[in-house]
């Protein structure tokens, strides 16, 4: 993909693959790949194996077919047998099969395969990692900790694999590194400790289908770029096209990555999907990153919430990517209550090209032109009659060895495109559209300026033929401010899959993150026609927001391996920081710069260092989420698909979740409401301590906690209180917000909860 | 320089440098700069120094001038006093003035100021420069040796001038740092331990000059280039645009500079240079390393010759460039008896791009596309129609979002130029033109393909519409051969201002030559409009094979402190290689690739291991050089003009330098002759050792030498020998060459030295 195209929209790419998914029934067959849930105690004792029992069932289908053909098409076929992340198998079928399947002992659900929607270093520095004090040291960097990524696979030859410096693999790893299609299994190393590639569901929709790179050698680099996120090793030494010069290294430098292709050339399916954390799972990971979700699909056919349930009662931390469909609310995936929900923020830094005008005057503007463009003392050429810069009929009367200044006209990248074609020297856009800026990406040596600088530059144009100018390119600028904001793609909340539960959970820097690529592919552009290709990448999402939560769970849990994923994701969420680097609330830039609210952000930017020692957790048992789950109007079948086990019950149904984070919902039928949540939260910190509630109510609520001080006496005690707020809607369909803050009285620790209110929208 | 210009063609602008000389009569003056020679011996005691009996004399010239004016123009000037580079000064006089001059005590000569002509790392495993063995460690990789360098200025900032690892500054370094515009004076170092500037000559030539930049600092690039090429500091991690891959350092890695900027861009005058040179031996430098010549003036007049016999007498070695004006005879410079003149040659090393076709067959061509172009599975067009590439109504009518295939036209600069306007996603240039692989340069995303390789894709091609292809770019292939090839620029002897002694010396590597460069130009190009810059640069000339040799020159001297600059110079001819890579002669890439004759190459390639340790040398005292002017037909104060000193006698006038080679001269008037010519060499082996006579005498001459045998039974012992060569006229004007190589009996020296029969040719 993108050899044929464009690749200054590059990104588009990204943000809108789904767009592009292969459909299942693009070949037409009579079957089609079904996942079917099961109850194991049903499995006859005669089995020795799922597997097994999974078989015979396909078999006993078979036996009452009577067509026989070498076309996987006319007869049922398994495709995989799931153990741990979900009970079950994923198999090829026709409707009739399907229907006898259904009655046979055990079943609990199916439904067919779907696809998954595919949601990117100075970002440890800005997340305030450092080598001195805090969750690197007190972690080791991650070094006991397995992250299994499940993604577009690895490219393994990269600097980012190197597993200079790592020790011996933990020897609790039962992963290993599958070979296949230009993938040795000697390519996995101390850093790369697995390498795994299911693609049954592809073949099994599209029977016949040539799978172009059957292995897990990534060839999108997608999955290379978020697993050297989450752990890649130390490369001195890097950046992209000279901007973002420095040491490209993971959140957790020391982490082993086990890479799970699921995600193919040719399709991408929920049957992988499920495969590839089923095995991630019995492999041993501590961590999953998963920076894809499934859009508009119930909890309980959804694979990402089923694998993950198997996960959280291992233990195992699930971070999935909230989405790319910003700015709307409701467009939120993976809105599921027992994983950490990543939203995607910016950084602070910026990349510069510096415009010096004949008469001295300098002005900092914007550029990522993917080379060292010498641009110096060139005429500077400003003329009402090709100054729009939109149209090929007036550029070409414009004089092109000359800087070009293109005034605003509201379409910037058509703006680039032209001036790009038409071999301009250089060119200077005035313009304010910042998405630019959050994206990348500028295939002519220009500038992007400012509205309010623009002025300096036209009046001075005016002295005509004498006016000159000079750019450089290549600066990178850090500490720009104000940062992080929430960028303008992130999915919103209340997540659609269960808006009583407020999502995303955290924002992690998602916005022109640099991380390992392949080679295989196009970065930048130059021109019209100079496609680029680099060893890394700097690319925007919350693909690449996902990885870096996911890179400092895997920090807390070498620092706290008892913890649970609960707890994880609530030092993460309590620690965060509501505040940018200029001590303001964290603004949105995909809402007119106004205060993001926690349906755009969470609990805030997540702050590694103060999640290591959080306090207060707000933990929760596996028997929580089935009392959330038994609250939800789903059949016991839908329930069983995803707990896989009938001992759990549903005697306590609850919408009282343990969470770190309140949302009250309103429709547009009620005028007001009154709800009341119950909380539970364990003293972590190391004795004796008193909190006090300090209250920020959203806008127009009144918001009550009961008690208003709470005493521990010792480390690991419990103390419970009640939230209550009264609450009303907007006719606006506004998003209102504050926050509980339990404080330490005469102590550091404060631990804090976002509150939202929100209507109650969702998006399909 | 080149901002306005395409940069495909920098090399053109460096080569052709001298075509755009500044005038010094571009400001009609009355007054003009002149070089005046004094015989010091005529100084009034009453002066306590040079400079005042220097200024008397002009002050002596004002009192007689009535007008009054703050314009120098109007009264006569001093620009700098001489006086270890020749005696004298330079300074601004108008005709009369410079008559009554001359009637002064002690003048000797006079004459008008001039331009100079100016003439670029895997090269030190080339010259198998290693670590173990040989010159580098035996010299201490140059650590006690400074050498000067006459040139444009230093880019200090850049990584190559770094001290890391440099040791104190030798005690007896007199130099210093100069401050000056964008020149702290702290910019200098371990490293860069001096750096002076010299532009009187210029503003004497063009009064009321803005030099633009008033420092030692390089607006050029090519000092910082030739200075990091000689001495450069261990840079890991460099390249060109991704070609050339690896540590930058120069031959004496641990060497000091000093620069001596005598080139500016408002002009380069042998007033300048001069008072460069006088103030380099000033300072104590132990080689001068000299990358420019003045064409067509006789020694008494050149500055570099005059400065060089001063040099000559301390010891100094002086390496210069023979020039880029050949492939023709006749064109050198620097052809100065008392100096080291380099030829320039190639590189065992090429730049490729790797075609894949459609098909699965790959084509290596070449390639230095200055980006990681990604240019793969796009269609592969060629047509009749427009193929030849040479028009652009043809080429309006070819797909640009394909690779297309040009043919061989004999044009292919005019090719590169319009395939780059077009904005061709790749191109396949069909050619065997080699010089653009030795000097660089391609601004289009396109190999060029050897016309051998080209039926494999016409064929391809013709299966239409279907026919794709790849190109691979930014590879670096080492080992290539043969290798060195004379490249077909470097200037050829006779040496026109002295065509008996055979010149150039010897050859160093020269074409595509990477070292440190300049940020504020262009390097290299992208398409029609983006010029680019970068840290290094890679460009040919013999402005890059003498830096070789000085670095060379400077590791002999720290291994041989007492040798002799004539020393020095006769173990890097003797032990030179005169065969290529493939123990075949050394080919003439400016003559059909046939055998190189001594006129391009000198005695061969500089074999550094083997100079350390050459058996036998030739030396040669400065009454040597005396003898050999007193036959030159010059008078007493051209004579003295050069030799500064009268304590030098004529008494025996002679042609017989000991030089470590030969050249005999003919004319078209004679049919045949007979030279004989004397020489002595010392044994600097171990101890006793006899050497015996091993000739190849040139195609149609007779060579004897006696004695055959040359028997030392000490170090330091002298033996003496003829060799008289009968030849005659080649009527078509070609040149003829042979050898005469002692060979040590049962031992393992061999000294070879050169023989040339050459036409008596002088261009002017």
């Amino acid at each position: 993909m993108g050899s044929d195209n464009g690749v200054t929209h590059l990104y588009l790419l990204v943000l809108a693959w789904f767009l592009f998914a292969l459909h299942a029934n693009s070949v037409p067959v009579e079957r089609s790949t079904h996942i079917i849930h099961m109850d194991e105690s049903f499995m006859p004792k005669t089995f020795t194996s799922h597997q097994l029992w999974h078989s015979s069932i396909i078999d006993s289908l078979t036996s009452t077919n009577t067509a026989s053909s070498d076309d996987r098409r006319w007869s049922p076929a398994l495709a995989y047998s799931y153990e741990n992340a979900a009970h079950g198998f994923s198999a090829v079928l026709s409707q009739q099969e399907l229907e006898t399947l259904k009655k046979f002992p055990g079943f609990v659900s199916a439904y067919s395969d779907k696809n998954v929607t595919l949601d990117t270093t100075h970002t440890p520095e800005f997340l305030s990692l450092n080598s001195a004090t805090g969750l690197w040291p007190a972690s080791n960097y991650g070094e006991d900790v397995i992250v299994g990524v499940i993604d577009t696979g690895v490219w393994p030859e990269g600097d980012s694999y190197k597993d200079d410096g790592m020790k011996a693999i933990p020897a609790r790893w039962k992963g290993g590194c599958e070979a296949g299609q230009e993938f040795n299994s000697s390519l996995c190393n101390l850093k790369l400790i697995g390498a795994k590639y299911f693609n049954k569901g592809i073949i099994a929709a599209m029977p016949g289908v040539n799978i172009s790179m059957n292995s897990a050698r990534d060839t999108q680099g997608h999955g290379t770029h978020t697993s050297t996120t989450v752990a890649g090793n130390y490369v001195s030494d890097v950046s992209f096209y000279g901007y973002a010069k420095g040491t490209a290294r993971g959140l957790a430098p020391r982490a082993r990555v086990a890479m799970y292709k699921v995600i193919f050339d040719e399709g991408r399916y929920a049957s992988d999907v499920l495969a590839g954390m089923d095995e991630a799972i019995s492999d041993g990971v501590d961590v999953i990153s998963i920076s894809m979700g499934f859009d508009g699909v119930p909890l309980y056919e959804d694979p990402i919430a089923i694998a993950s349930f198997a996960a959280m009662e291992k233990d195992v931390v699930v971070s999935s990517s909230a989405g790319n469909s910003g700015p709307s609310l409701g467009t939120l995936h993976n809105g599921i209550p027992w994983v950490l929900t990543v939203a995607a923020g910016t950084i602070d830094r910026s990349f510069a090209g510096t415009l010096t005008l004949g008469n001295g005057q300098t002005i900092v503007g914007w550029t990522m032109f993917p080379a060292s463009a010498f641009v110096e003392n060139l005429p500077l050429v400003y003329n009402k009659n090709y100054s729009a810069c939109n149209s090929r009929q007036s550029l070409s009367k414009a004089p092109v060895n000359a800087i070009i200044v293109c005034e605003e006209t509201g379409s910037l990248d058509s703006q680039i495109d032209l001036i790009s074609a038409f071999n301009f020297r250089g060119a200077i856009f005035i313009s304010n559209e910042t998405e630019l800026f959050e994206l990348g990406g500028l295939s002519c040596p220009g500038v992007v300026i400012n509205p309010k600088d623009a002025p300096a530059i036209l009046n001075y144009s005016k002295i005509g033929d004498k006016a000159f100018a000079s750019i450089k390119f290549q600066q990178t600028i850090l500490g720009t401010k104000p940062a992080p904001a929430a960028a303008f793609y992130t999915s919103r909340g209340p997540s659609p899959s269960y808006p009583g539960i407020l999502k995303p959970d955290v924002m992690a820097p998602g916005s022109l993150v640099l991380a390992a690529w392949i080679p295989r592919d196009a970065t930048a552009q130059i021109g019209s026609n100079i496609l680029l290709s680099s060893d890394y990448n700097m690319i925007s999402g919350t693909s690449m927001s996902c990885p870096h939560a996911s890179g400092v769970a895997a920090l807390l849990k070498g620092a706290h391996p008892e913890w649970s994923a609960a707890a994880i994701r609530s030092a993460m969420m309590t620690t965060a920081n509501p505040l940018d680097n200029t001590r303001n609330p964290i603004k949105d830039n995909g809402l007119n710069f106004e205060i993001a609210s926690p349906l755009a952000m969470g609990a805030g930017q997540i702050d590694p260092n103060r999640a290591l020692d959080p306090g207060l957790i707000y933990d929760a048992t596996p028997q929580d989420y089935v009392d959330l789950l038994c609250t939800m109007n789903f059949t016991k079948n839908q329930i069983l698909s995803i707990t896989r086990s009938k001992s759990y019950g549903c005697s306590s149904p609850s919408s009282d979740l343990n969470y770190p984070s309140f949302i009250a919902l309103y429709d547009m039928k009620t005028a007001s409401y009154v709800q009341t949540f119950n909380r539970t939260v364990t003293n972590v910190g190391e004795g004796a301590a008193t909190y006090k509630a300090m209250i920020a109510a959203p806008k127009g609520s009144q918001v009550v906690v009961s008690p208003e001080k709470l005493v521990f006496e010792k480390k690991y005690e419990k103390q419970s209180y009640t939230l209550t707020i009264k609450y009303t809607k907007d006719d606006e369909g506004n998003v209102s917000f504050g926050a509980l803050v339990w404080v330490e009285e005469n102590g550091k620790y404060t631990v804090r909860s976002p509150i939202a209110v929100s209507p109650l929208v969702t998006y399909e």
